[in-house]
């Protein structure tokens, strides 16, 4: 009779962007705290719209912190990018076996996916070769109502546990932030050419000088059924697979052909 | 006889991520002044390793600055894509026909796109249906010589502005910090799978605190000879056409084929 290997725990690195006060990751690490040995390290401050930022200049901080009875959690002072290589080279002294950030405050569909400190976070894991996915509920507000959302978190993460997963497996899941039993599921889409219109409010300082606040209109410029924007739209949970090679081969196979130097 | 019709001047936006004050972008006006309408929208300090962050919690200033005679330049206080944001809704009040980004101090090859302050601001335009292009050359420092560097900005600007370009058309591009007579040519590469292995330094503040600062060895993971690693190497300047559709197709297949939720 062969003898049975021992199981060990799988460790879950738990990461996201609004900091280690928001709901959201809470919500996270309750959807999935029996799967493995969970490890917590957030940023200690907002930092949403951080894209794929990193931190050269200054140097990072690493504090431990008590976030929910049991769990091993650490706060850092940079950016989520930041926390996920802080987290493999001075916490975990390793890889864990994966990686989930969120749950977001608010969507990372379509190209928001470029701007999220949630997906970056993720996919720094990816370019570390550990599956991973970020997780955003379509509600931004802080009271949001995240039950729903869990038991699509947890059947995701059971996925990337799987042990046959591609090893830069990156998952960009968006919720609706609808009541549970209007979920229709989930489906695996492409991500939409759909992306915010930039409207700068002007105002102007005690002093009269300008300044400008960021904001905008989203607007949805692709008609496929099959992308992430139509799925949410349509009460569906959306999966997009999502890579860190850029390259657009298309393009390259045409400028290879049609420009000379 | 048919009247020819008024030719108009192209409008060249120009940004960087190593600041207004940074020798690079001042070689890159150089390079190009004499193509169009150069107008000049930078950030106010180093944003290097900023990906495509945007600014959400802080207002954006705008000034207008000397920078070279006869050129219309601004800073921004904001991150490089901030800059181009800005630029196109309060500067120019509507698109530029192409944006060029850099010269950045310093390689942003493989990798490093994502990280890149430069490339992600030369993305945003790409987004916003801007042909445009990052311009990188592989040495960090501010006394570095970028002469041989100009007449490939030069070259892949002036395809940029030929009329039947993809308008997300995004080029990523490496320039060897060699002598020029040493140059190679332009080769057209994929983004190669090569990267920074973390270490962060740890060391004690005087009050006995630990703090980290972040650096890395470079290691180029991919043996192909298509990549941008390997035509740096080889005395080439790279030239990676970027996409900002993250979609892996491939995984969305076997996603949709093997994963039932």
């Amino acid at each position: 009779m062969k003898k049975a290997k021992q199981k060990e725990q799988p460790v879950i690195l738990i990461t996201n962007d609004d900091s280690i006060a928001a709901p959201g990751i809470k919500a996270l690490v309750e959807a999935v705290q029996d799967l493995g040995r969970i490890v917590v390290v957030a940023p200690d401050k907002p930092q949403s719209g951080m894209g794929h930022a990193i931190t050269i200049g200054q140097p990072l901080r690493l504090h431990k912190v008590h976030f929910i009875d049991g769990i091993e959690a650490y706060t850092c002072n940079g950016t989520p990018v930041d926390c996920v290589k802080l987290a493999v080279d001075k916490v975990l002294h390793g890889k864990p076996d994966i990686c989930l950030s969120g749950i977001n405050h608010g969507a990372n569909h379509s190209i928001s996916v470029i701007y999220s400190g949630t997906m970056s976070a993720a996919m720094e894991a990816s370019i570390e070769s550990i599956p991973s996915a970020g997780f955003s509920l379509l509600n931004p507000s802080m009271e949001a109502d995240f039950e729903p959302a869990k038991q699509y978190v947890r059947q995701v993460a059971e996925k990337l546990l799987q042990k046959k997963v591609d090893k830069h497996l990156l998952l960009n899941v968006n919720i609706p932030a609808i009541d549970g039993s209007l979920i229709k599921g989930i489906k695996i889409c492409r991500q939409a050419y759909a992306k915010y219109e930039e409207d700068f409010v002007e105002r102007r300082d005690p002093h009269g000088k300008k300044y400008y606040w960021l904001t905008g209109d989203f607007v949805n410029l692709d008609k496929g059924k099959d992308t992430d924007v139509w799925a949410l739209d349509n009460n569906y949970v959306s999966v997009v697979p999502v890579q860190f090679d850029l390259t657009n081969y298309t393009l390259k196979q045409q400028l290879e052909t049609n420009w000379k130097f």
